[in-house]
C-alpha cells in the first residue's frame, strides 16, 4: 500500500531565503516533492512562464474555478485572485509525493481549516537585523520600498504561533536539511499510521489468543 | 540565553528494541541526552546497581517522594512503586539538555498532564510477526512467557494513538537517527519559541517605524 504525500505549507518573511530553500530543496530530493503552482488573474511579468511561476487565468476563468470548488485556497491581493488549484495537490498527494504551498498565512490557514493534517512551516531570518540587511543587501529596492516590506514583515508576524514549526534560516544547507527532515518525520505521527496500528494491534490480538 | 531541553518519553513493546536504542541514542549524543533513572521499591537484582539500573528505596523512602512532591509520576505493579525522580529531571532540562524517560504508557500520559510539551515517542517493531520472532530468539523465555508478553502487547497498543510519534524499528541505525531527528526537531516548534518570535517581532515594529 503506497503512503499519501504530506501536505506542507512553506511560509515566511519576504527576505527569509524562502524562494532559495524551495528550490534547494526540489534539487536535492526531486522525487520526493512537488511544489504547487499557484493560478492568479495578474499579467504574466517579463521572463515569467505559465505554468512554472504561475497558471495565468482571466477573472472570468477564476471565478469559474472557484465556484467549481476547484481552489482549495484563493485570495484577492491588489486587485488580482491568487488561489490554489485542488487537482494538481490531491494527484499528488495519492502519489505518495509531499506536496509544498508556497503561500501566505491567511492561505496556510484555510488550507488547515480544509486538511487538519498540513503542516505549517514558517521560515524566518535569525533575526530582524538580518533581514533587513539581507533585504539591503539585494540592491535591488530603495529604502522606502525596504521599509514598506518590513512593516510587512511585522504583519505577517502576527499569525506565527498558527504554524506547526519556525525554522530559522541561518545557514542555508542546514535549514534545507531541517525542512526536509520536518516534514519527512511527520510520516511517523501516530495520527497518521492509525491504519498500521490498528493492523498491529489485530496480530497481537490473535496471537495472545494463541493463534 | 541557553535553551531549556526538551522532555521525551520513549515507550514501546517489550521486544521492540527500545533498551537498545537508549543505549546507542546515549552512546552517539552522549553530551546531548539524559536519561531518567527510576526509583523503586523492588529489591535489586544481581548484577543491578544503584543509580545506574534504579534507585532502590524502601516503602516508606518512597512514600515519603510521594509526600514531598518529589516524582513526576509514579504506579504501582505488581506490589512494588515505582516512580521518576523530579529533580534530576528539572535540573537537566534547565541544563538545556534533553531528558529521556523511559516509561509506560500510564506514566507517559501522566507526564504529559504536568508537562504538556512533553514529547510522546512509541517504538514498535515492524509487525506482530516480527515482535514474535525476537521474543523467541532471545531463548531466555518459555513459550508461556512469550505468551504473556504477547498479550501485555495488545493491552500497551490500545494506548497508542496518544502518543506523538509511532517509530518503527526495522533497523538500529536508522531508528536511533529517527529518534534523535525527532526529538531535535521539537526545538524548532513554533509553540516552543514563542519569546524568540516575540523577539523578532518587536524588532519589526521598530523598523517599521524608521526606528
Amino acid at each position: 500500500m503506497k503512503k499519501k504525500g504530506i501536505l506542507s505549507v512553506v511560509s515566511g518573511f519576504s527576505g527569509s531565503g524562502k524562494g532559495t530553500i524551495m528550490k534547494e530543496l526540489l534539487k536535492n530530493y526531486k522525487d520526493q516533492y512537488a511544489l504547487s503552482i499557484s493560478a492568479t488573474t495578474r499579467k504574466p511579468r517579463v521572463g515569467e512562464v505559465e505554468g512554472r511561476e504561475y497558471f495565468f487565468k482571466t477573472p472570468e476563468e477564476f471565478e469559474s474555478m472557484i465556484e467549481n470548488n476547484q481552489l482549495i485556497e484563493y485570495a484577492c491581493y491588489v486587485g488580482n485572485y491568487y488561489g490554489t488549484p485542488r487537482a494538481y495537490v490531491e494527484e499528488m498527494l495519492e502519489k505518495g509525493k509531499d506536496v509544498i504551498l508556497e503561500i501566505e498565512i491567511q492561505g496556510a490557514l484555510k488550507v488547515k481549516e480544509k486538511f487538519p493534517d498540513t503542516l505549517l512551516l514558517f521560515i524566518s531570518p535569525p533575526s530582524a537585523e538580518v533581514l533587513k540587511e539581507r533585504l539591503i543587501g539585494r540592491g535591488t529596492e530603495d529604502m522606502d520600498t525596504i521599509n514598506k516590506r518590513l512593516s510587512r514583515a511585522f504583519e505577517e508576524s502576527l499569525g506565527v504561533e498558527n504554524y506547526d514549526y519556525f525554522v530559522i534560516n541561518d545557514d542555508l544547507a542546514t535549514c534545507v536539511k531541517e525542512v526536509h527532515s520536518l516534514i519527512q518525520n511527520e510520516k511517523s505521527r501516530a495520527s497518521r499510521n492509525i491504519n498500521y496500528i490498528n493492523h498491529i494491534r489485530e496480530e497481537l490480538k490473535g496471537f495472545s489468543k494463541g493463534e
